[in-house]
């Protein structure tokens, strides 16, 4: 029997319930909006680690470490980690698969990694293929600012169209519809890949835009919803400038979403007095919102239903030194409290 | 309903068919002992563009285009393109899916994405989440070289025990079992990372033998199979060194599949003739390999039961330099050509 609606879009027919979930994040996320929310703030972005990226890979390990004893499971209980992250060979997943010892699907989304893993994650639950799966990514505002930029010894200007990348992991624990008491995730919709040629690799933002209104548009069209059947709709790591962009993209289709529409990326950092010009990016961005604030204000009753929607950029240096330009992609599921 | 048997294998339910495959792999490949498989032997690795990277993803991108018209179907028919590869941020899957406009979920499992890509698509098309689902890959000798070891230009002498990336590319396209006349995909085993501390980025065969073992015991525990149900068991690209490690470490747990086991990466060159050190690797080699030769020999009635595994080395430059040993990772899938 197909659960497809439309053509991007899939209406799980046993609605996986978030068991549990869980957020690490940085000294600086700590610092801003957000920072009571998480699990654990760090001291120090090193988390005791030689390297950035060695403590980027430790800072996902204990997230998801902690969202399977917030469970009250074990390793053993789950069957699937799906991750990936923002570095080379996605090493802090990679390496963190190899600590914990359960079957790993390896990722890249760029920052659409957290609605990706949880679409797919939501799928393998619903059809029967898993009992528990974990979701997760992480980024490192060091670890990425050194692979995509410039060495951070530089101290090189950053332009006001960009981002701060998040130092912050998330993971979410799905199990079956009977095993927990929601949220659930309902509906999940895919993206495709939307390039409208922008190539400035400091302007995110409006790299991701078009993508972000594609797969907004597409579950609209999918499901035949209006936009007052969510309370929120919420994005990743968009930006000002990103969410600007998407408003004006959806008016050009007779969407107005604007009364309900945030993104993640504005909402960890008080961009005005932590400096973080357009906003906050990276797939810890939307994992931690997601797993730190979000969930728990879906469970307080705040939110009843949320688009909620990971934005990547698929950009490598290598892509940009070769004069293409930035490829976005946006990954969306449906979360509600309860199931109707 | 669970579709789980033991710990990491999945028994499909309505197993997914096989409707078309593809292969084009580069000119040194189309003189190896399997050049007569291929659909397409480049003439020229460039394949008309300006550097490697653009080649790489030119491959794919045809690739994929020639296996979804061998379907009879159009590019608006397919639900999901599940895509990686070995470069950074796998930029030859993302601007593949630029152009192929497909939802479009990117992966990372180094060279086992051929087989992780078939087992997700196989649990998609399963589950009812999609009617047509591609999975596909590639590689490019001269675009990993430079990423992964050294620039080409050097002219590095190459240790014995390394093996020759393939340049080439492999999709399947999957349907429903009745849309299909198979061969089918039965049974999905996914992986956990492996390390066993090989160092060396020389001898990327003993640094995924421990994971191709790890995957193969577990497959035969979970289902409770004999080595004599299959036919052939065929790994990615452990090339000679990972294929006599592998047996090796399956001796130990009384395992003794030297009788019907052998390597992608021993196929597609003549070691010797071709002066490939220990074989070939790269996701290319398992694509094309499964993708020319091998579905072509099952429909010929020279296989009945495959189990077709991909290996990957979880490595990064940066982790290498960082003192990392390297991890290893295994998935495989149980392919059939009827159903009995």
């Amino acid at each position: 029997m197909t659960k497809r609606i439309g053509k991007q879009t899939v209406k799980l027919q046993n609605p996986p319930s978030i068991l549990s979930f869980a957020s690490i994040v940085g000294p600086k996320e700590g610092q801003g909006p957000l920072g009571v929310y998480f699990d654990q703030v760090l001291e120090d972005d090193m988390f005791g680690e030689k390297s950035w990226e060695k403590a980027e890979c430790k800072m996902l390990q204990e997230t998801i470490k902690l969202a399977i004893k917030k469970a009250n499971l074990t390793v053993d209980d789950i069957n699937y980690v799906l991750a990936g992250d923002l570095l080379n060979q996605i090493i802090s997943s990679s390496f963190m698969a190899r600590e914990i010892q359960i079957p790993y699907i390896g990722l890249f989304g760029a920052c659409s990694t957290m609605a990706e893993s949880l679409s797919l994650a939501a799928m393998l639950v619903d059809g029967g293929f898993a009992d528990y799966v974990v979701a997760a990514t992480s980024s490192h505002f060091s670890s990425a600012e050194r692979q995509y930029r410039f060495p951070l010894e530089l101290g090189t200007q950053r332009p006001l169209t960009s981002t701060w990348t998040v130092t912050g992991a998330g993971a979410t624990i799905l199990g079956d519809t009977s095993k927990g008491n929601g949220p659930y995730i309902t509906y999940v919709t895919n993206g495709r890949v939307v390039d409208l040629g922008i190539k400035d690799q400091f302007n995110m933002g409006a790299a991701m835009a078009p993508a972000a209104a594609d797969t907004i548009k597409a579950h609209f069209d999918d499901t035949g919803f209006k936009q007052s059947d969510y309370d929120l709709i919420i994005s990743g790591d968009l930006g000002k400038i990103g969410v600007d962009l998407t408003l004006k993209l959806l008016e050009k289709v007779n969407l107005d979403i604007s009364d309900r529409f945030t993104d993640s990326g504005l909402k960890i950092f008080d961009t005005e007095k932590q400096d973080t010009h357009a906003g906050a990016s990276g797939c810890g961005c939307s994992a931690a919102v997601l797993n730190g604030y979000l969930i728990k204000e879906i469970l307080k009753g705040k939110y009843n239903r949320v688009l909620f929607m990971s934005t990547g950029a698929l950009l490598s240096p290598t892509s940009t030194l070769q004069g293409e330009s930035i490829p976005g992609i946006a990954h969306a599921v449906t979360i509600q409290r309860t199931l109707d």
